[in-house]
């Protein structure tokens, strides 16, 4: 085997590490569980170890290593250290310096997750053959990553590509995780159709199953207005305005070649991307229109896919 | 004289050429008309001539430019060639390399005239000191450029920036010169808020200056809410509105250290700042609030020093 790269997916609950080829090739990928106890101080530890176990397995010299590419959950400086990350409980960590000590490898770089996970869709996801994508995650919350002629835009205090929280509904009165209100995220999410279709159904005469539904879902939802429920449609379509209105800005301020949809939420597939792209042409210029709405198709690999091409940039 | 770099900014009525040092001091400024005839293909060939006549006038050799640095009104591709330049009739026109046969300089970068602009502001303007900037001209229309990490966001057409043409209101039913509906440049260039302003003075019971305007200007109704006239401070509010809520969506998406305001509405100063600001706190997460808002300080030179800087970096 040629020299290989290693990505590393930092998540508050496990870690997930991938050896690659450079051309992009897994050769071997695992899960450590995160150990968040004492502020988190052995995380960079154990996945050093594990590291160094795995590649001993695998009957590889560390020297064969390029270098380790590591996505943590908050913003990063100088692709090197880490200010804050409440979910793993750091502060001020020198993320880079420390996995240097810990495994002798220089090439070391760090990056946000949301971004690395950017940055994987295009190197062998839905943004392949790309070079500048903005990628949306609808999950439970709604993230972003941008990365411009290859390269993720971090902005100066590693905040770029916040998506989630653009504000599109100015007039919203209920507030957001982030303490504003009417962000992408209050609708777009899994947890905003929910609610706006729960809000929704409190007024409408209409017949629909999703009144019947207990513990309602976006899949629910989505099955429904792919079934031709009326009322599920109008919810995927107010869903669709809202997305393709912020992404149209989102095109507007950088102009990408292409939208990678991933998360919980694009599994809806088809009907998802057809109706936000309705929108989105809408609301930007000629220059802008017509842009190519894909699918993500690494799901939680995209972080450990990123990771390794970070330090091959 | 150490060694002198060359900034043009091509307009649409006259070429703006400078020649500075490499500290981004200007030795000499100068403007020649912009001759459109033949689908513009003397404009090269004069802007080489004057530069060739003006460096021999300073006694300088042609071997002591380092290059020269091209601003145009549209967009650029690969730093070159320009596909399109409805205002000088240009298509398809290979401008670096022309230049470089013109004038035997290799070192020949293009790029698009609203970019430069912020390039220039960033340089030894109103952002000077910074190196991620949104630069925001509000004239006729509203222009827009973006400086990530000290080099322009081009974005994958050249239509990055375009800020004028983010949605910001879309229940918007009159059209924008764009095309679209609900524009920022609808209320937030000097024609929108006059437009505005005349569209509320239909429905007012408010006594206001503006009423007895003959010819209604930004600046009157400024003016008028400096010194203290309602209906007038109401305007504004509304022009602040309209900007701090798309500034703060720019924010979200690229994170810059600095918004820089300038054009001729921007000459109304602090309150057009204050207001500003106060809108786009409200619209943007925690990470991204209190960002720098300041003025442009280069008016109609930050197109030569902006393509100046071009071919220093």
């Amino acid at each position: 085997m040629s020299r290989v790269c290693v990505g590393v997916d930092i998540g508050g609950t496990s870690v997930k590490i991938g050896i690659f080829t450079t051309e992009g090739i897994i050769q071997k990928k695992w899960e450590i569980p995160t150990r968040k106890e004492e502020s988190g101080i052995h995380i960079l530890e154990d996945v050093a170890l594990s590291i160094q176990h795995t590649v001993s397995e695998m009957k590889l010299g560390m020297e064969e290593i390029i270098g380790i590419g590591i996505g943590v959950p908050g913003p990063v400086v100088n692709e090197k250290k880490v200010i804050q990350c409440v979910n793993l409980g750091w502060e001020n960590v020198e993320v880079a310096d420390k996995m240097k000590e810990l495994t002798g490898i220089e090439n070391i770089k760090v990056a946000n997750d949301a971004n690395v996970a950017a940055l994987g869709e295009m190197w062998k996801g839905g943004g392949e053959g790309y070079k500048s994508i903005v990628m949306v995650t609808l999950g439970t919350g709604v993230g972003g990553g941008i990365i411009a002629d290859g390269k993720i835009l971090t902005g100066s205090n590693g905040a770029a590509g916040e998506i989630g929280h653009v504000t599109v509904n100015p007039s919203e009165t209920v507030v957001c995780n982030c303490d504003k209100r009417g962000c992408l995220e209050q609708y777009a999410s899994a947890t905003g159709i929910v609610r706006e279709t729960k809000k929704a159904l409190e007024h409408t005469d209409k017949d629909t199953v999703l009144k019947k539904a207990e513990h309602l879902s976006a899949k629910m939802i989505f099955d429904a207005a792919k079934a031709g429920d009326e009322f599920a449609k109008e919810m995927v379509e107010n869903l669709g305005y809202y997305l393709g209105l912020a992404l149209g800005t989102v095109a507007q301020v950088v102009d990408p070649e292409a939208f990678v949809i991933g998360g919980g939420v694009s599994r809806a597939g088809d009907i998802l991307i057809k109706t936000i792209e309705r929108y989105y042409d809408k609301y930007v210029m000629m220059a802008l229109k017509n842009k190519t709405f894909c699918l993500a198709t690494l799901g939680n690999d995209a972080g450990i896919y990123g990771s390794a091409k970070l330090i091959l940039d």
